[in-house]
């Protein structure tokens, strides 16, 4: 876990639960002016001033979500952070605090906590969120992390899955497919130093879908693009577990059918090209892949002339009567097929 | 973990992480009116409706904070739920909302999880708060439970653990020490159980220890029988780590020392028949033990005439100055013992 082996490291019990809970909180001062009290009371205190609270809470377990095998645990700190803030931004509020839960194996001594903290700190900070409160423990096996994350958002502009109607334009931010790719390549170069521990990894050239995978943004930013825009979406979801799944998750809350052309996709070049490298469907990727923290939406179909042609935002289908149910349209032709959601299952995928 | 063996067992991939979270959270309605949005999006949406917010979490990890091998999981759920509730009462705020996460391995079926959820449906019934999200997902060793809750209240009702004055009094509410003989119980019977699966365990006349270990209450009632005596204290925290722990936090965030006298620690009488069975000190039981959740709080010494002689209430010592320190008075003697925490940590007893 460590590149230099001689340095000490410091098993939990030196400092204990709650030396180890100050220690590992002691850099996080309060920059919002709605985080009253922060880690240290029987619970925090948030001042709302007026808004509605949202809040949402996700799990990552080691060995499902993630492999310490090749995940630095800074990066794993800052991306157990962004998947809940992208939670927060699905529903258009802005993010403001978060609590952090661990429970954590003896074979993990203080330093490695240190690391995972340095990445939830320093997606705090790029964030400007609030770290308020926590809880360690120690456990029998592995790593399990639970955030918690709040945001503060006048009711207004609170967007829900449920809001679409009929011929609502469905929009996505971003790219697609890239962080189920980079897992991919991840997992390659892991069977591969497994095998023999003297091959050097080859990530040369895979830049953009390994950062997608290992350090993902939350689109915080949409809010205030599509504020300018002057666009509320009518319903929003972020993409944690592929476009297929997200898709159908606003059809069953927004009680209406989808039509996604798969043409009009968003695929990054690099995207493309190890998809066909690793002769995997590049769609297919964007579809079932997930863990692209990317926000969909649907918009009035007034609302066309405003969105159509932004660089950050591509119209990939339309919503219809329930009914209709919900179909990709293949490239190339009109051929409809249903969408099944095949996205990714923490139960499923570790059978 | 069931009686009927012959009972068919559902694995968890059978319904999926989606289909399971509906599954288990379907009979959760929203009755406060606070709660706006439920599980089903990316967040749940609450109404603060003017008051503040104060938000805790804690983490329960199998082998650490329990055995199933003696504790059923429908209590499981109630006491992670309660645990939390309490941390809400320490503040002196209402509990409203709860958001549940999961991380477990697929050696549980359905069945047990549905036990699990009846636990902290019964929870959320008898104290009055809503379920309104979280996260379920698979782990590779175990069950770990992280619940955050959240309490709303206005800010002239919060009391924080740092406003302890100099020769404010020093009350607890209910009995001490008994969660920890409840405990020893329990593990006396399961080892007993182990060395000889045809011995009944001897459980009878435990009762009242039994259940405040196993289905310990949160004293969310504190809050209105003070107000009723027109009391506000002036710091509070609950007994999850034993007293001393407690003493010794409310000194450190009050600035303040304390002086507790043993002979005024409230121990019931089982709990201190049971002590002498097992030849263990009951007040050690109540300094060191934890897990009782009774509310610990300091009052201004013109309200000793308000609470005095009252049948939920001890007066168990006072505030000092910081220089002073914290001490025990030992029983019988004015010999003052140097307070320390020796309470519950969740890092030190699992070395």
């Amino acid at each position: 876990m460590f590149e230099d082996k001689s340095q000490e490291l410091t098993p939990i019990s030196k400092l204990g639960e709650f030396g180890l809970i100050k220690h590992l909180t002691e850099h996080f001062p309060l920059e919002n002016s709605t985080s009253e009290l922060g880690v240290g009371d029987d619970a925090a205190i948030i001042n709302p001033d007026g808004k509605k609270v949202v809040v949402t809470t996700d799990v990552l377990a080691e060995g499902v979500h993630f492999n310490l095998g090749y995940v630095p645990l800074k990066h794993l700190g800052y991306k157990a952070v962004v998947v809940n803030l992208s939670d927060v931004a699905a529903m258009n509020a802005v993010p403001t605090q978060i609590l952090v839960s661990l429970a954590v194996s003896n074979r993990f001594p203080v330093e490695a906590l240190e690391e995972l903290y340095a990445g939830i700190q320093l997606a705090c900070k790029h964030y400007k969120v609030d770290l308020i409160g926590g809880d360690t423990t120690s456990s029998n096996a592995g790593l399990v992390m639970s955030i918690t994350a709040i945001g503060l958002e006048n009711e207004d502009e609170i967007v829900k899955r449920s809001g679409a109607k009929p011929n609502d334009l469905l929009v996505v931010s971003g790219d697609l497919g890239g962080a189920y790719l980079g897992l991919q390549i991840l997992e390659r170069e892991h069977s591969v130093f497994l095998s023999n521990p003297n091959m050097q990894p080859e990530m040369e050239g895979y830049d953009y879908i390994l950062e997608r995978q290992l350090k993902p943004e939350a689109r915080t930013d949409v809010k205030n693009t599509l504020k300018e825009l002057g666009i509320k979406p009518t319903s929003m979801i972020d993409i944690s577990d592929g476009l297929a799944s997200e898709v159908l998750h606003l059809s069953d809350q927004s009680k209406v059918g989808f039509r996604v052309y798969e043409e009009k996709i968003p695929l990054d070049n690099l995207t493309m090209s190890t998809a066909e490298e690793l002769n995997l469907n590049p769609a297919m990727a964007a579809l079932n892949g997930g863990e692209d923290y990317e926000l969909l939406f649907t918009i009035a179909p007034e609302d066309f002339d405003k969105i159509v042609g932004h660089p950050d935002f591509s119209i990939i289908g339309h919503a219809t009567e329930l009914n209709d149910g919900n179909h990709l349209i293949a490239r190339g032709s009109n051929q409809m097929i249903p969408l099944t959601a095949q996205g990714w299952d923490a139960f499923l995928n570790k059978e």
